[in-house]
């Protein structure tokens, strides 16, 4: 943290300078130097390859199997709602709704996290119910309010279509049944693995390239150190690595943070963990309103100045607002490029779509 | 047909052949040269190339922006359901529902269409109420119980969106004002121009090869051609190019032809068209189950038995359906390999999603 306070002395330093051209150019380069050093404690470079995943190795025959089943409607009990309805590749990996719309045009209770790059996250979910995208993978296919699912009805659709079952007795080899519950997860966890943004405009800047980041995003950059938010939001992710109570200075309006939905109380049980939520990672935040896990906030702006508010008990000047949103937008790194994949035909014993409401 | 009638006498005298093996070999060729000659009379080869729109050059720049706007939720009011919710490129270009579940999870009211060749088609829907695919794009969009939009809605959409702006201005060049309603429908249809599906083994067959085709599936080719199937189910589409009434020798059961469709009628309100409607094209019928305007049938043999039943007035026996089955599903094609589109990112401008039902 002292490394970037003394930057945000020395952006004031340069403002001095204008008209010095050769000492404003040097002045510069120290500064992206400090801020550099400072950023890279806090932060980390995406990796542009695909992480390994524990306990689940991602092998090409598993992930191929898992981007079928990500597009899969038939996982849902309607045949009509796959993993990218709500986690759209083409949308920034989320649906860009408050909250998602599932089974019977229910909605769900929370905003739909982006997939991209979750793999680096701590935990799944905004209160971190699921410790890896495998354990992930299954709440949504069961969720009455989204998928609406069964693992025998989930198992029974895939063994009754041929090129399934070969998928995953290739996925999995020396697997005597491998056409599981659990395996489905795994394979969509190996594809979800590399559902990864690299390269952003942040990174490089980490990387050490000066130039690709304008003053007034390096001046955001500083300003999210220096302010604070890194506390919580940091880390490869720029957070999703911890839980930290949301309001923790003062809370939001009700209609961002409703009484009834208590987070990671629901998960724990202790008092401590009352409105406590995993921080939101903010990589692509750009593509992925509207904000936080009600998605009450549609404006990048506005969630700057709530958080600014409800987590550091500060009131930050548009201008102040507008560079650390600014340093947000160069978090948006490049989309994996997905091939459409073609499903299975269906057969005698795929089960049929329930299109009717669960009861 | 004469042809064809001669070729069944063949098959019967091609039996008798047994133990002969070189003779049988010539009675084969001579046979399937007949039976190709009489198949060639009735149908076309799918075209390896897209196929020219009139009034709408297919562009490269067209066909990307149309891909785009196919997979784009936020051309629904909800923001949840694109033209691929129901004319899955993964399955088949349809939904396998049958009727489609549209906003609030409205059901619609016929089976959801293949986009597989359907720029072969003489005209959309199932009631050909769609000159061309142009016309068609812009009927979900603003059906209630489908997308639920507005050309209106759909112009603010598109235009705050500067991505968007871009590449209607690419596709349409020298145009004032590109991004509109029409010029919507008219990528959209280019891009569909492209998802046509080639190199069928029924194709393979047409253009020479004997041996791409079983001895059943030559059979069922003859049988279709013989029985009179291939009256109404012709060209390029095997079907899709005329319209006929259902039931013409018998109706079948109200479940699947209910009293109050009556198809074609709806169009050109002339009563020689009560319960008429484009005959279905065949092509890739294997993959788009359920079957007929209601979707009432998921069995191909029980579908084929249905139709002689009801359109010729002919009872075939089960060796017959299945040789005709098996012909069928010579049908499937090379699908298209579709680079999943990454979408524009909303901006403030952008329509927020309507998730209630419209009243």
């Amino acid at each position: 943290m002292k490394t970037t306070r003394i930057f945000i002395r020395l952006l004031g330093a340069s403002a001095l300078c204008i008209g010095f051209a050769a000492n404003a150019l040097a002045a510069d380069t120290a500064n992206d130097a400090a801020l550099r050093k400072a950023a890279n404690d806090y932060f980390e470079v995406i990796p542009s390859a695909v992480p390994a995943v524990k306990g689940n190795p991602v092998t090409h025959e598993k992930v191929e199997l898992g981007k079928m089943l990500f597009f899969e409607p038939r996982l849902s009990s309607s045949a009509l709602i796959s993993c990218n309805t709500c986690h759209n590749l083409g949308m920034g990996g989320d649906d860009n709704l408050e909250t998602s719309i599932g089974h019977g045009w229910q909605k769900g209770p929370r905003n739909a996290p982006t997939v991209f790059n979750a793999v680096f996250n701590i935990a799944q979910f905004w209160d971190g119910r699921a410790a890896d995208l495998k354990a992930q993978a299954k709440g949504p296919v069961q969720a009455g309010v989204e998928m609406a699912s069964t693992p025998e009805r989930v198992v029974t659709t895939l063994k009754s279509m041929p090129e399934y079952v070969e998928h995953f007795t290739r996925a999995f080899p020396g697997e005597k049944d491998p056409v599981t519950f659990d395996n489905m997860a795994k394979a969509i966890e190996a594809f979800e693995a590399t559902l990864i943004t690299p390269a952003s405009r942040f990174d490089q800047f980490l990387e050490g390239n000066d130039a690709i980041l304008t003053k007034q995003e390096k001046e955001g950059l500083a300003l999210f150190m220096d302010s604070g938010c890194a506390s919580c939001h940091n880390g490869v992710n720029i957070g999703g690595n911890g839980y930290y109570p949301f309001g923790v200075v003062e809370k939001p309006g009700a209609d961002i943070l409703p009484a009834n939905d208590k987070g990671r109380f629901a998960v724990t049980h202790t008092a401590d963990d009352d409105y406590v939520f995993r921080a939101g990672p903010l990589r692509n935040i750009e593509l992925t309103a509207p904000y936080f896990h009600t998605g009450k906030v549609w404006d990048l702006e506005q969630a700057v100045g709530i958080m600014a508010t409800s987590q550091l008990g500060t009131e930050l000047d548009d201008k102040s607002i507008a560079a650390i949103a600014a340093f947000l937008r160069t978090l948006t790194g490049q989309e994996p490029q997905i091939v459409y994949p073609i499903l299975p035909v269906s057969t005698h014993a795929t089960p049929r779509p329930k299109e009717m409401i669960a009861k």
